[in-house]
Order: structure tokens, then C-alpha cells, then sequence
């Protein structure tokens, strides 16, 4: 171990098969993140290009909360909407978010089953202005809902899906050890052959072999 | 109109309230495609741009379906698995695709609630890369499950969420009138502070005001 026994700030752009844009492969989900606030304009940056995502009929049925640390009171209230585990390093990071779909069209009522697909769209996009921003963002499933619903006060017609911890990469250091070697593991992917059919489920398509 | 009573290809690229990065801003979704094959090299960074999406405990649960022009059968059976509104203007893309997500965790088999929100940030990282490309790609809704099901034999823990038409940009002359002028529609989003909440559900966060 070099560096006086710390640990280094890793290096985790995506080794990759085939070339892709740096916001792509330069993106990771840190646990580690810098005492540094984000500046606001750098969140509007960021919701922005969240706001240009695709949807299905153009409903946009994503909606985000935020909290920074700038409010401790409402950033501790959005904290302890995270799995106990998520706390552990998710605190860490200057900038919190909860990502929300709505799960029926606006214009008829009907449900959109495409609502979390566009979510993950919006959320996508959010996380790619980040990377060309210098900022990381670490998305979380571990959340809790009922606890999400009854601080916020969510309409039926809303749902949770995901936390977002935002800011700039930290030093790994700040961590719980176990958690601190985790920021070196090595990022792994599933090849495309087994991921990109042709003419028949789970058959490589031509292109993918 | 200019152009000898043709309609121009249209400029989309999205007026934004803050700056965002190109492969955002200049993604759009057209329904008319140019004739023009896409380079398989080309193909594969787009579903390696998918691959290195974040998913919930890395389960990446998208798998593609994709058939080219240059395989007309399999085109044609792919084709068909859109509903008939798609099957018009989506036959001028030469490369058409299926995205579908795993409903279940593979290390446990318990259902994997984020497995559509992680297949559209795989979409949506395809499309960044596209753009980058000069491609662009345009999802849609509207397609067949029991067609997709029966045609490919599709695994029941797997389902069918969007069809991707994929290309290079084509005049919109190519399309029925009515689908043509729609080409130059402009594109509208909902503003930040209908969006990005703060403290209090429904209530524009401070720095989205």
C-alpha cells in the first residue's frame, strides 16, 4: 500500500470492449465523497439534463427531491429515508436525492408502465451531466418506503424508487474499512454475447459475437 | 416553405434553461431514418455504452433483441412485434431493437423492483453514445407482447418493455404527410420547479425556484 498506508482515490474508468464517451465510461458509484458542497448551478445542470430524457407520450413522470447540507435539518430528514446500510456512507456525500415516479398517464389516467423505465432515463442523464461536471452519483435501491411516505406526505399516484448520494470523489479513507476497500474492487460486466441476441432468445446476435 | 416545398430536416437540439452536455441536448427521437446501413462497429459501442450502466447490485438485468436491413427476415420479424402506428415510420430506421429486463435477482431469484428503471439508464446510455455518433434512436411503448413472446420465445422472468428504432438522421419527406410535419414540432418539457422538489412534496426546491 503506498500513499502512507491510505488508500488511494481509485481509478474505475470501465475497461471496455469497444470505445464509448467519456461521461460513460468515466462513471462509477463512489461511497467516498468530498467534504465540498456542489454548487446550485451545477444541481440545476443536473436536473436539466435529467429534464431532457425520453418518456413515453412525453409524460416525464420523474420528480426528485433534494436535500443538501446547507439544510441540515431537511438533508437528516431525507437521510433517514435510506436503508440503515446506505446511512453508513451515503452521509458522506453534500447532496441527497429521492427519485419518484408517477405511475398513470396525466392526460387519461391510465397506468404508464414505462414510468420507471423513464425514471432510470432521467436519472441516467442526470448521472452523465455529472460526470462531465467532475461529480459523482451513487443511485440506491436500499431505501425505505414507508418512511419516504410518511415525511413527504407522497400522493398514491406517486412512487419511490431510488436514492441518489451526489459530490465530488472523496478519499476512500473517510469510509468504514471494510467499505473504504470496496471503492478499489474492479468493475465488472456481463460480456455482450449474452447480452445482445439476434433471431432467437439468449443466441448472440451476429454483431455481439 | 423553402426547399423547393420540401420540409427541412429540423434542428431539435432542446432550448435548455442551463447548459447541459451535446449528447443530451441534441437528442431527439425522429421518426424518419436515412437510408443508410449503420456500421456494426458502431452497434457494438452502443450496447457497450448499455452494458456499463449502473443496475441494482450490478444484476444489469437489460438483454437486446436486434435485427438489421441486412437480414430481412429477421428485420421483418421484429417489425412486426411494434404496434401498426410504429410499424409506418419505424420501417425507414435499418436497425430496429427490442429491450427487455429481467423481473428477478439472478444470485436469489426474489423479484428486482429497479429491473425497468436499470433497463432505461442502459437505453438511455445507448442513445448518448448514438448521439455521439451522429445516430439517433427513438424508443417506443407501442409494441406487441404476445407477438414478442410467441416470436422469440421469450423466458417468463423476462419482459418485454420498448422497441428502439436506430439510425442516421432522413428527410422527413420519407414519411406519410401527417408524421412529416410532426418532425418539426417543438419540443416542450415541464419546468424545473414543477419537478425537482425540496422539503415538502408539490414544493420547488430552493434551487430549482
Amino acid at each position: 500500500m503506498s500513499n502512507n498506508g491510505r488508500l488511494a482515490v481509485p481509478d474505475k474508468r470501465a475497461v471496455t470492449d469497444h470505445d464509448i464517451i467519456d461521461v460513460l465510461a468515466e462513471r462509477w458509484s463512489p461511497r467516498a465523497f468530498a467534504d465540498r458542497p456542489v454548487e446550485p448551478e451545477k444541481l440545476r445542470q443536473l436536473f436539466e439534463a435529467a429534464r431532457w430524457a425520453a418518456s413515453s407520450y412525453n409524460e416525464q413522470p420523474w420528480r426528485y427531491l433534494v436535500a443538501t447540507k446547507d439544510d441540515p435539518e431537511a438533508y437528516d430528514r431525507l437521510l433517514n429515508c435510506l436503508g440503515t446500510f446506505n446511512q453508513q456512507w451515503a452521509q458522506t456525500a453534500p447532496v441527497l436525492m429521492l427519485g419518484f415516479y408517477k405511475t398513470t398517464f396525466s392526460r387519461n389516467g391510465k397506468p404508464n408502465r414505462c414510468a420507471p423505465h423513464d425514471l432510470g432515463a432521467a436519472s441516467a442523464q442526470l448521472t452523465a451531466q455529472a460526470t462531465a461536471l467532475d461529480l459523482y452519483v451513487h443511485q440506491m435501491a436500499g431505501i425505505e418506503m414507508d418512511t419516504i411516505r410518511d415525511t413527504y406526505d407522497v400522493p398514491d399516484d406517486f412512487e419511490p424508487m431510488a436514492a441518489l448520494a451526489v459530490g465530488y470523489l472523496g478519499d476512500p479513507d473517510v469510509l468504514p474499512e471494510k467499505l473504504a476497500k470496496r471503492e478499489q474492487a474492479e468493475r465488472t460486466r456481463r460480456p455482450l454475447d449474452e447480452t445482445v441476441f439476434g433471431d432467437d432468445w439468449g443466441e448472440a446476435a451476429p454483431l455481439a459475437r
